[in-house]
């Protein structure tokens, strides 16, 4: 297995391991795997089991074979294809079975709608969040997988358009990460217009707006740190001294002053307490 | 003429006149035209000779009558098509003659490059600014028009990545307002990363992204007032606290921390010196 991906080493005690990852989709899945390799190795390297929940694909089977067989390609013990395709699922002892052994557990890109009504409220959904919330269990989820991170999660939404009421659907999230809501692939796709929208209607809510082929890594002391090409946007409304958000129009733009916007890149911290963004040397 | 448009009226003393209003593009040109029919009476109403440069423009004749038959239908007095496409006509004594009397000139969209080109240090300029600073003329500009207006001028750029050092190409633009840099087609073009990424570079002025058939209008007196249908958004750099800007390479993202972002709406005001959004009931 070492001479296959010798990136990979066994864990040792200096990696604490209650880590959420929230993936801005588009992962790079062929050359440096940056972010899936350190997934693996942040679920324990050579000795990690990760677990694959493709529930939000359309292709459930196709997507858990395709990350089934890079992640043992990027040489981890073991890989175990969780497929959720129907509500009942998320109460089978089997799969309640695999997921205990799982020390990461990935969820795929697709609609995030898919996911969480297929998860929410599920024994297994529950069961994670343990495994999560203990640090048994590293959390990364991708495009769709990476939207429910929050209590609330942006279902859908428009761009090429001011932030306003009607550009955004909210729904639950799967609450892995209580305070903050995620969007994905955003610069990529004009989509601070929404995520702006998300914040005004939630302003007790920290945006997040996570890059393609980039990560926002959720550390259990309570730092964002980044990973990947791209940047991931912190949009922190605790600031804002005035929104016109409800009393506008659905179609009108929303007001907002004194947002207070981090563009973040590979390395950087943003602390999750104090609301500090930190450079990579800290 | 008060039969065609009975929203022009004469000038009264009220009406202060040193203004410059920043257009986002796509300005509404047949329906309630709420921002063209503005810069009428502000230059005047009744009263008001337009100057029109659609020098921005490949087709600069076509424009040209375009503006006139459109501001003659709002119903000004006259409107005077300022034709400059080579920069020789900058220092025409007829053009300049014309100029004089405009109290609203008009710049039109196309290419910022093509306007700044052929305007830039020429006498024509020299004596716009001169009427636009001493009041004598109101200055609107809209896309293109719009870009110019800074001493700084986003020439180009791309869209859909994060802000980087090679997503923007500057230029000089024509100076009527110094510390701004100017966008267009903002929330519309996913322009955010490319503003974001001019104000890295000169971060002592402000970033002001402007929405298509949206207005920022600069008062006298230091005031940004909004109007139209889109959004003003302002990047204020001046709590920034870290950016990485040189030091990365071209295409990486720039790391940027604490910018200070208002999503501004029609009726809202942003005051230039105190640098605070204020609603619109001030």
């Amino acid at each position: 297995m070492l001479q296959l991906n010798p990136i990979l080493t066994s864990p040792d005690a200096s990696s604490a391991k209650s880590v959420v990852m929230a993936v801005g989709g588009a992962e790079d899945k062929v050359h440096g795997r940056q972010i899936l390799t350190t997934f693996c190795q942040r679920s324990g390297g050579l000795d990690a089991t990760i677990g694959v929940i493709p529930s939000a694909s359309r292709e459930p089977d196709a997507m858990g074979r395709l990350y089934h067989d890079i992640f043992m390609e990027i040489g981890v013990k073991a890989v175990e294809v969780l497929l959720v395709s129907d509500r009942s699922h998320g109460e089978n002892p089997d799969l309640l079975e695999r997921l205990e052994r799982c020390s990461g557990v990935f969820m795929s890109g697709g609609d995030q709608l898919r996911l969480s009504s297929l998860l929410d409220e599920t024994p297994l959904l529950e069961k994670l969040r343990h495994q999560v919330w203990q640090g048994q269990s590293v959390l990364a989820g991708t495009s769709a997988g990476a939207a429910v991170m929050g209590e609330r999660m942006i279902a859908s939404g428009g761009s090429n358009e001011p932030p306003n009421r009607s550009l955004v659907d909210m729904s639950t999230g799967l609450g892995f990460l209580p305070d903050v809501i995620v969007d994905q692939h955003f610069h990529n796709r004009n989509r601070l217009a929404r995520l702006i929208s998300a914040i005004s209607a939630y302003p007790e809510k920290l945006g997040v707006g996570i890059d393609e082929d980039t990560c926002a890594l959720f550390e259990a002391d309570g730092h964002l740190k980044v990973l990947g090409r791209g940047a991931v946007t912190i949009v922190d409304p605790r600031d804002v001294s005035y929104t016109s958000y409800p009393h506008v129009d659905l179609t009108d733009p929303v007001s907002i002053y004194n947002l207070r916007v981090h563009i973040l890149s590979d390395g950087d911290c943003y602390n999750l307490l104090t609301h500090r963004a930190l450079h990579k040397t800290v």
